[in-house]
């Protein structure tokens, strides 16, 4: 039932219905349901917009939990993931623009998918701070941003530019040890 | 002359006039000169536009040349300038904002002013890999993206989080030494 649903939005969107036009009501003619079965599941619109979203991104990553730099490259592959189905689904492309301007909806996704990202990603900065994984000095917030911008650059503002298998890899590493040249530790 | 038509613009802008709707012809009635006087100087509306949005920027950084830090911290510190501007100036948030959603201006500005800018980074980061300040191996695109990235996440993406005196240097010595705790070379 509510993988008929998913697909309802799926289907209006992929004819091209702009997600102002996207009622609950049309919603639940498309897949055939009655308007009170969708609203049992989502509490409007926007919750089930973004519901639609998940279901067409990949999925989170699973955290292996070895070391700094194994789970900084899980969250970054899906980042790099993200952005590879978001150019190649120009509905996806399209809707994320939509959503961005539309504020009650990007809340909606900011809420139920960005902020728990950022939890995770925390998490990951927290914990190898304390293993002494990450100098104690560092900021997290402006770690965080050190290790997200790049790809985040990469993937939403420059379009044209690649985004190669082991970027996230190069990423994790380059900002972990620092573009200064290895110092000879042989003095 | 050229001062009285950019500040013509900014008034029309100031007053709410959409991008889409300012015409030459308004804004040479607004300037109180000819359209040929505009034509003289700007070849269409988009390369006009592209000065307003100069004119109303901070302006381009003076590098040091005396370090490939100083020269980092020079770049970043005036993306983190913009960025204060752009969050203090409501218009030029405003004007950004249209920029971005009208393809022709978009392409006036990013030839105008980002791709300079590049080369301006891409420059610095060439020589230092040549002096040796930079490690050899690594891919300039993706270095620049390592500095420009945070920055950019914060002043376009995140305008919730600030933009603090320092910002620049922390990201440039984050960046050149790595977020790896620093080994004893007493070994």
């Amino acid at each position: 039932m509510e993988r008929a649903i998913l697909e309802g939005v799926m289907k209006l969107l992929e004819e091209g219905v702009p997600l102002a036009e996207l009622s609950i009501e049309r919603v639940a003619r498309t897949a055939g349901v009655g308007k009170a079965t969708i609203y049992r599941r989502w509490s409007g619109k926007e919750e089930l917009f973004v519901d639609v979203i998940r279901a067409a991104e990949p999925p989170d990553p699973e955290l292996p939990g070895t070391s700094l730099r194994d789970d900084l490259v899980a969250l970054l592959e899906s980042m790099r993931q993200r952005g590879l189905v978001s150019r190649s689904s120009l509905i996806l492309h399209d809707v994320y623009a939509q959503m961005k301007s539309s504020p009650k909806v990007w809340a909606a996704y900011h809420a139920a998918v960005i902020v728990p990202r950022r939890v995770l990603a925390f998490d990951v900065l927290r914990r190898a701070q304390q293993n002494g994984e990450l100098r104690p000095d560092v900021d997290l917030e402006l770690a965080n941003d050190m290790f997200v911008g790049p790809m985040l650059v990469r993937s939403v503002m420059r379009p044209e530019v690649d985004l190669p298998e082991g970027l996230a890899e190069q990423i994790v590493d380059m900002v972990l040890e620092g573009l200064r040249p290895v110092r000879s530790t042989a003095s």
